[in-house]
């Protein structure tokens, strides 16, 4: 019991400072870069992933680092975690995302309570959700099986490369779409948008799960 | 036989992220950066290097994480994969490719059929690909085998900067050549100037060759 | 006696030359990017971030690598380092910041004395300090527990992120504090401003401890 | 004998595609910046930085990666390398350096001799050539002996901070400093300048054995 509280901890921590990279690097960026709109998205980027292999070497021993409803839900599918930890473990990255989100907030002086109007809709931004998340997914299994101590910082650069290769900057976590309802900056999306990005999110950790199951990664290290 | 299938699958999936990546980050890149190209070639190159990065360490185990032709063929030569194996590799890094072409403009909500017109012609482009691939094989060589760990982020690293240090910006791979022939986007590349690119890139991947038979590297991973 | 000599040499040398990173890159990047403040402090980010990174990593054998007056307190608190070590390193922490900051105006031809009048101050700026000394020290506790090899690349990309991600841009240190308010050039902080950071970094230091006291970081490596 | 040859050999090809890494991104990020000096220096930086990690661990096996003639004399001095093979890994990295530059001048289509007018002068310069070698042995000595693995890593972010933190760029490189005295580019140093740096560059070496001898770093990889 003990533990699992502190697993929760671990998702809730993880998750806000996750936002926190997320949102505030993305208000200071667009602050300093001058209306340069790819400075402010390369700062965003490096901030992210570099954010993101952090938190997940330091939080990964507690709880695996999921930060991600997705992850935990495919992870309990394969057996990993527990069914019964999921909705705990979901409702700690949300709530984790919201606090992070209005942290950021508070960081730069903003009104804490904000909702966006930023449009991201259409086919390419739900495809760009789809491949995002399906290599995600695909990344942080074949590592975890094959060489577990890589997945940090594969998921870190992943995240980073990922911010520029897709037409959505790369959510590819329901959490962190959530969330980024709740700003009005850089990195904020319309609510009316979150449910195609997290449907398409889902779809392609459906695709990826599929995928994972047939290709089979080789558990030990292999040489290559 | 099934083994094999999960091989050519990883190559394929793995080449479509890596031109995904240099596509799709090469449109991101020159939307937003204003018209300063040293911008977008910035995000062009640590988008691909990451990308590259993630995807050897990911598809490693399963297929070698070749994604390139003349990887696989002096791959052949010096007695690593067996020669039947090499069309079907082939093939399915250059059908990868395409499709990840063709995905990122998906993404980005562009025609999915272009033909580049971008001119890289002339004896400095040429050898800038002959350094470029030379290096490359040298590097992945060398390190499999004194510090195989080491190989995706040496390579990753190498493409980074590999992009800024030659003038053709490193396309150093054949299948990476053909694909981007279709694209009209940054990283396009004249169909006309792909024979030549190829041609070079072949000559690097000999002197490599050449190279790294003669300088034998220890196969332990020594101390330094 | 010779041993403690030279691990107080050590946190001398290092927090020396962390302090010519920061406030060096500074210079260079404000003086090289025509205004563009973003430009100016994606290098000073990068150029920290990866000063920081290989200091640890060359000097953590010798001293622990400290460079932070918060982090050898508290780590006195835990049991760690001897109490009657703590002013040994402060001050050496103390003097090298500033010898850094001397060292970073001499190689850019500027008078060694200098204070700043840079206002850094406010409810954002001391929440800042307060949620960047509690993150870069989770971050080093719980790695140092867990994932012993993986601080310095851990410490070096959190920094780089903070930059970006906090309105304060990340001091997080007493001594760095102290020493920024003897330069006038981009790393600056105005001396009436110092009190503030450095009680919100103890105060972000106090919440690290009591969290890290309460997950309990399993100590050896775990697979995730 | 043989082994011998192999060793100059990777000095040779080691030091040329570090100047052609060095001297290639600066004439692209100039190109390609459109007179934003920061963001060319960010290229030549990254590239730099990148490259030099990727032909340590590639080439660290056969000759232990020098590229330097300050690394090979110390390293003689303190009992490592033979003095007999002193001369010829300088001739081979003065040699390498200057392919190398001429390598980048033909890629980009440029004439292959050139003279450089950079003026690169005065105690700031020189101050930053002391500091920039002094920080790169010790951070090359340390981790040799205490963490061997991390050695490429560490030097090419180190070589990618001192891009900025010093005021003369961080040459800390007597090979590297010759061999662009003859290119009328970006990196380039007006010959008559070339004294300077290496006599500052040979004075941080000197600190830094001595520093090295006197803090005897733990010959094991100890935990901290």
């Amino acid at each position: 019991m003990r533990a699992t509280l502190q697993r929760i901890t671990a998702e809730f921590l993880g998750t806000a400072f996750l936002l926190a990279a997320v949102v505030g690097s993305g208000i200071m960026g667009v602050s300093l870069s001058g209306g340069n709109v790819a400075i402010a998205l390369m700062a965003n980027a490096i901030a992210t992933g570099a954010a993101l292999t952090v938190l997940i070497v330091t939080f990964g021993p507690i709880s695996g680092a999921h930060f991600n409803p997705v992850v935990t839900i495919v992870d309990a599918v394969q057996g990993g975690i527990r069914w019964k930890l999921v909705p705990a473990y979901v409702v700690a990255q949300c709530a984790g995302a919201l606090v992070g989100v209005w942290s950021a907030h508070l960081m730069f002086g903003q009104a804490v309570w904000q909702t966006s109007v930023h449009i991201r809709s259409g086919p390419g931004q739900w495809f760009s959700e789809f491949v995002a998340t399906l290599g995600l997914l695909v990344a942080i299994w074949g590592c975890s099986r094959s060489r577990p101590d890589a997945v940090p910082w594969a998921v870190g650069l992943y995240i980073t490369a990922a911010y520029w290769f897709t037409a959505s900057t790369s959510f590819a976590n329901p959490a962190v779409t959530l969330a980024r309802c709740f700003t009005s900056t850089f990195a904020g999306i319309r609510p009316a948008d979150a449910p195609g990005f997290v449907a398409a999110q889902f779809a392609g950790a459906l695709a990826a799960a599929t995928l994972f199951r047939w290709l089979k990664w080789p558990a030990a290290r292999s040489a290559f």
